[in-house]
């Protein structure tokens, strides 16, 4: 059983509305809040090699990742630290300090725990005019598939090559991108941390419609041969670029790099060069 | 080193107003949002015995009570979920979905991973009017001290008192209390989470002010004998009353069960009938 059989679980228990998107969404006064948590740990999520400064920074991205993939501006970022060893404490929350301090959200504090492995749950709130929020639900046939960068580089990093493994270990959060993308109206998006391929059928489970990608259009991981970079692009994890649909007219966006890699069809089908896409990446895995 | 010396060492890091109350507090439109994140886990966390539907329930009362102690009201709560075995989602997730409808939260989402221990932490969100919000910070020579209600319970339930071990297992977070509390402009407040004891010295570090409590006021668990009943009620851990500091014309505060048990005192000291209270109690510990 995955994450995502798992999740099906939970329809009769928590409301479908929480369980489309990268946040939960909730009005408070004129603006909508959106709040997410990501639970990593040192066994699956952090790759060999990397820093305390580095886990650090990375716990923060994946929540500002989620916050920029509704078009909301991160406000505050908990973080919750289950520590092996109490010394790595520090270095940890300065690179969490650091990564917040990059994207202009505030550090506010979480909570501490002893654990037998170093498990981080990284919670963030942003906050988005009601006008400007963006879902996963949205996409309407027409609309062009764009993404706002290389795709793969992550996982290129994490199979040796070196110029791709800041990629891997700091990751660059799409928050001024997403809520650009936000203003400028596009009708639905998501970030793609476990793979183009799986977020594409994501996005094709709460939209009644499918996705028509070109493989010639994916912009590629540089120096890596093309077969390959191909095969990290659609099912590599750990990317941070955000996976948007959006019409014709609205692009391009000032100020956000994008790639169009496809167009939405009415078909409930997710096709790469007229074929099925194969349904795989990235996949936290429990055994049976 | 425990999780209080842990702490200091990153004042530096997080802006010290994030790490003084049990919620950081964030002005959103007209008002005030409060955010709190709390990791538990199975060694430490869990009582033998308990069940996943109370493991569950239990895991979204600790946040609920850490927003009631700044007075506000729950609005959602997300639960990152570290699974050993898959099937224990759905129990756990229908504990945690029934205590936040006992106390008017959504249950909001979350993430789900796989994990050797399980481990869950629960993030929430809640709002209060800026005239009602609550600190630690605030207490005033002069003023009252008093719990809204019986301490020493969850001890002594897990201590084999079987009266008591509701109390351990399915705890009741002050949440209506909390936020009359607010109302009603007590001058600081938090929750008992790690004993009586802790928790005074924790109130006496963020004030200019001390704290003077009466033995013989303390509301004890009921069915145990009194020497150590009193111990449970200073040092057990698991407690979910509100620890507060109000004037005295403040008292009694409509459909809040108030007891009385000192009043705060000039000096920077934790007393108990007039000797210093002995600075010990539940605490998250990590082998030097």
């Amino acid at each position: 059983m995955d994450d995502r059989e798992l999740q099906k679980c939970l329809r009769g228990i928590v409301s479908p509305e929480y369980l489309e998107d990268d946040c939960a969404v909730l009005p408070i006064g004129g603006r909508y809040l959106v709040a997410s948590t990501d639970m990593l740990h040192e066994r699956t999520d952090f790759p060999p090699g990397m820093t305390e400064w580095q886990i650090g920074w990375m716990s923060v991205a994946v929540t500002l990742s989620d916050i920029a993939s509704m078009g909301a501006a991160p406000a505050a970022v908990l973080l919750a630290v289950g520590l092996d060893r109490p010394e790595r404490l520090v270095p940890i929350m300065e690179g969490a300090r650091d990564c917040c301090r990059a994207y202009g959200a505030e550090l506010a504090g979480g909570d501490l725990d002893a654990h037998r492995e170093l498990t981080i749950v990284s919670s963030g709130i942003g906050t988005v005019a009601p006008e400007h929020l963006v879902r996963r639900r949205g996409s309407r046939p027409g609309d062009l598939v764009a993404v706002t960068g290389p795709l793969g580089e992550a996982q290129a990093g994490l199979e040796g090559y070196e110029r791709h493994r800041r990629a891997l270990l700091e990751p660059q959060p799409r928050v001024m991108e997403g809520q650009a993308l936000g203003r400028a109206g596009v009708t639905s998006m998501m970030d793609i941390s476990d793979g183009l391929a799986l977020s594409l059928y994501d996005l094709a489970a709460v939209n009644r419609c499918g996705f028509a990608i070109e493989a010639a259009r994916l912009p590629l991981p540089a120096g890596v041969p093309e077969d390959e970079a191909r095969e990290l692009a659609l099912y590599g994890g750990g990317d941070f670029e955000l996976l948007f649909t959006c019409a014709r007219d609205r692009l391009p966006i000032p100020g956000v790099e994008t790639y169009v890699i496809g167009r939405v069809i009415a078909e409930p089908q997710v096709l790469a060069d007229g074929r099925m896409l194969e349904r795989r990446g990235y996949r936290h895995a429990w055994a049976d």
